[in-house]
């Protein structure tokens, strides 16, 4: 008995290495050619003990949705250090997100395109995690914009929309950048990094680019 | 008879109003929630009549992703003038975007939530939709960084990445911008033209932000 004892894993690291297996076979297969086979044996278990920790297919995809939300909001906060200039923070935060969507391409791929393709409850998940981010994003760019103490200060409407155009194109190129031979995170990090920051500075000092004819 | 027969619609006509009913009840009812007897009461047709020339619920929506689709890259192109100096070329797409997307509320919903959240053959359809739109931006930012002269010339893979960037910052907007009340076309355009030209502008002239750091 106490031979059999020592082998046995603590419930939690199993669980873990099976959502292990499960988010490397959502990831790659998708969500609907993913079988709860194939991930009891990617993992080294039997099937019902799958069913026994994660109850359903739907919910061990729920699981994973929520770790691969948690670790992504983790790795973009814990990169970002509050008391730098605004451009380095927003530096730290691009290349921690890109260095995780990258490191976990698999947890991206199941988040940004399982789990928004295949109906509720996913999609709501997967919100949920976007509205973190963009909450997030929305603060770093208002703190920035009050350092500025630019003079009309930057409407808290302009932040917010200019905190959704970040993420969106954030969440652009790390698909892209993960499909694509040879971008490195360091790469993508710095596409973004050019793209916005000039733009951004600029609205914190209240310029910005002026229509001539409309 | 005659009269009956100058009663009857064009197939081309009717199917339009088929459409335009679907359009509108799957994006603001969801893909799921719409029935085709809801589509064919908006239509003032019998549900039969709806079979009859969309055959069913998946080809109906997969035909109004086509159209929204179409439309949208139209309007972008429409708007576009060849030949203008690259910033008005791209104030004027963004401002030919963002005017379709507010205008056409329930298409943009089909096309940016209801295509993408659930599964094939719709995530498909509306990936070649991004795809068009991708390669469309690639050219104008292509032309406008040749126009430019910067030496060194713009990588391709910077231009790929840039294009993937805005793109992803437009939907991102679009989708905002129609759920926020108050936000015009031409403020979410103004946004994202001053978020992104001054970058694009110093990244075609060989510029861009420079990490002191690492």
């Amino acid at each position: 008995m106490s031979a059999v004892k020592s082998k046995r894993m603590p419930r939690a690291v199993r669980e873990q290495q099976m959502m292990d297996a499960a988010v490397r076979t959502f990831g790659q297969r998708g969500y609907r050619a993913a079988s709860m086979d194939e991930i009891a044996e990617l993992a080294g278990v039997s099937k019902p003990l799958v069913y026994l920790y994660l109850n359903s297919k739907e919910e061990l995809f729920t699981a994973c949705i929520r770790r691969e939300s948690k670790a992504l909001v983790e790795a973009v906060q814990a990169a970002v250090e509050p008391g730098m200039p605004a451009d380095r923070q927003l530096w730290a935060g691009l290349r921690g997100f890109f260095t995780h969507t990258a490191e976990n391409p698999d947890g991206w791929a199941v988040l940004h395109q399982q789990a928004s393709s295949h109906g509720e409850p996913f999609v709501s998940e997967v919100g949920a995690l976007r509205e973190e981010i963009v909450a997030f994003v929305t603060g770093l760019i208002g703190a920035a914009a009050r350092e500025a103490h630019s003079d009309p200060a930057l409407p808290d409407r302009d932040v917010a929309g200019l905190a959704q155009a970040l993420v969106g194109a954030a969440e652009a190129l790390a698909g892209w950048a993960n499909v694509t031979p040879g971008v490195s995170a360091k790469e993508a990090a710095s596409t973004l990094m050019n793209f916005s920051w000039a733009g951004l500075e600029n609205l914190m000092h209240g310029r910005g680019w002026q229509s001539r004819e409309d």
